[in-house]
């Protein structure tokens, strides 16, 4: 099996923008996608496959279901047309190159419609355990080209302290803005401030992003109940939460297992 | 070296079911497996030789021998034929592509027959060391389709618990439900409770999936003689799990002098 | 780069018997192929490079050298010819992948030259660092197919408790014999008994194996020079072992080197 | 993707040396390497980008960057024109095949523009910590060929102690020249002596070398400004640290957030 996009439909895309939210840190980037996704209703059409996400299968609604990336689009009346990438996890850990080839596949499925600029969402840690983020995150933001940030200087997006704050990017997350670059497609990453544990899910983070990308997108996203949607998000996050500790309880004793029977045949 | 079916007999089935039990949480699946095959005298027909597999060589009645899967056919007077595959290990532990690729193999072996429903058979550890099971192990199910469980409501299965219990299935048997169902093939998963150390085989958790599979295939298996056949196997598990200590320690300092021998040249 | 054969000379070989003998348990299968193919003057006639090998350059007398296996024949005016293979070290720990890749390489050169039988060299450690080795270390052999076994009982070889001793072979030494029998072609594994610290090269054991190598292969091997050839031998692998401390300790800090420089570009 | 050669400009180049100088210990390959590009004003002309390369991407200048290997060019008046080689990072160690596969592309680069030998720049380390280097650290030379030695005898490369003192190279470097050995490219290979934690930069190392790739370039490097600009230097590196020491902070954290998030899909 190689990575694979299943296309499950043929949107007809005016000019598209991908915005990506994958898991990551403070679960950002995941609750942001997820929540412009429900909100504006937006439909799946593609879905890809890998040999590089964790041989699992989670149950799901009475279901077993591969992990996989999947692709919604929304038609926006007012300006250019969105795809959304969301999905289960990131590419594995075992090397680079699950990383690469999976963003490459993105990038594929991006130049098949004609996406020019790519906006990647996540988090960053202000990495002291203890601070409590005075009034909203701040939104750091980093572009494949410098040229852009003039064009994006009049949302509310701290484009100057990225070097020195953040310096690199690590994952798929990042990955997808290089590759993107060296294929000449536009590509703009988003970072809302996350404090405390980033290993938390961090809603709030999550709602500065949602405000910045309906700027960026010229959507209008009613905020009256982000704050339930993403409380119904969070309880599913925490249910998620319970049954994956019982899960890795369970692996590691798997592993042990295979371990044993691997050398009795 | 790719992974590589090997035909050794083209056996003429109708209809059939392929059930799998390979090394897991409690032995379960494999002893279930091993149990049905010896029980109905089925004949193996085919194996799976894989670079995934641990680079080891099992000594086994004088010989050496690679790990394998192997598959075995049942011709079943009363319904659909069956074919068993059991083997010994799963995919190596180097990352997720192996587990991927060794679960294709399978299923374009199973497609070659026009199989249609594959099951496959495993344990789930309760996670207490303590506890004891009261009664019959309980056997939890999940599916590939959840218009299945209706079909098998009259089976001695408990869908309703699987999602808040189990949560996700790790390793080559969820993996193989999860790319069955990719292709169009059904696929159901039961898995027997373990208590106590899952680490140890569990012949009773075994016993309680026997049961349910043969009523589920419509196949009539004595169990009077189960808890002396299980009981051989015990023995003979016990024996490999001697000689798999002294392996891995044999390996550990293998290792060690690979390590240093590396580097020296 | 994938696994490469050179081929440096076509010799003319008579129904040859390939002899292996690799870094290992106790050193014994890399000491007794280099006694004998000094010994018997053996001649370099092939190698093989491979990506699976690990990342190092050897300096050895001024020069650079990539880590490689190297076969040598040997005619035999007395019966079948001989090809030994050694090397510099087995293939790298990085997934069962590079050891099925080189051993398949090797088959392959086997074949080239009609090899239908070949016979492993390595050591097998008591386990207990403690004890001592009473009179001449044991034999223990293993084979591909049991029928040979009578063919092989005149020789000094133990292979009754081989099951319940060694159980199974680990790394590329055991796949050779593994994959040799999947091709048809005969394997014959022989290995030294090591005491104490498998971790130390183990000539007295290296000498047992080659007597019974020696009468396998009906060639006379004057054991007068041994135990001083034994030691020339040992005294170039302490010197090594020097180097390799060291190399370890900078290979170490290269590595913490890496992975800080792997972060700052 | 695969590793790639991007070809900027296709300079004509006079029987061009290659002179790499990568991340390594002390930094002397790296802080050499960019000296003399700067010191010469040599041009880039070409680049790697690799799946090898680890999964990040740099913020530079406000823009992201894919971490790649970068090769400038310089026409040399007094003798044979030189291509520099320097880079971001080495290849990820996921095992040996990135190392392979990243080397023989530079390789491959160096035929097309008829390179007959390669310099490779390192450091090693005394491995003492509190040792001080007396007067000038001393550069270490190895060969692929050792008929070369007599050649480059008359300039300041201690080549008779790098057998026992060094023994072997690991990672890129040494496997850069191994493999141009077996392609029948001449290698020699620099190393610059480190004192103290060879995981801190070492200007004073990386001085001595390009003092002695002067002079076998033939290359006149004013050594007025060497400490000015290695100073330079410096503050970038030491600025890229503390960078670099908060983004493995936040990796951690990515890790263990990626780690929960993979079983919760």
């Amino acid at each position: 099996m190689e990575t694979e996009i299943r296309i499950l439909e043929e949107p007809d895309l005016d000019n598209p923008v991908m915005v990506e939210g994958l898991p990551g840190i403070g679960n950002v980037g995941r609750i942001a996608s997820e929540y412009l996704i429900k909100h504006l209703n937006a439909k799946k059409f593609a879905e890809i496959y890998s040999p590089h996400f964790m041989p699992v299968v989670l149950i799901h609604n009475d279901e077993v279901e591969l992990l996989k990336f999947e692709f919604y689009y929304w038609k926006n009346e007012n300006g250019r047309d969105v795809i959304f990438l969301t999905g289960d996890s990131q590419a594995d850990k075992e090397g680079s190159r699950g990383h690469f080839e999976v963003s490459e596949k993105v990038l594929d499925l991006a130049e098949q419609f004609d996406v020019e600029r790519i906006i990647t969402l996540g988090g960053y840690s202000t990495g002291d355990i203890k601070e409590e983020i005075d009034g909203d995150p701040e939104v750091l933001g980093t572009v494949t080209d410098k040229n852009m940030i003039e064009e994006l200087n009049e949302y509310n997006i701290n484009f100057d302290d990225t070097d020195s704050r953040i310096g690199m990017i690590v994952g798929g997350t990042g990955l997808l803005l290089g590759l993107a670059k060296k294929r000449g497609i536009e590509g703009l990453c988003l970072m809302g401030e996350t404090a405390g544990f980033p290993i938390l899910t961090d809603p709030k983070s999550a709602e500065g992003i949602v405000k910045v990308v309906s700027d960026v997108l010229d959507v209008e996203i009613s905020l009256d109940d982000i704050e339930e949607k993403v409380d119904e998000m969070e309880d599913f996050l925490d249910k998620l939460e319970n049954v994956q500790k019982k899960a890795m309880r369970e692996m590691d004793q798997s592993d042990s297992e295979d371990e044993k029977l691997r050398y009795i045949g």
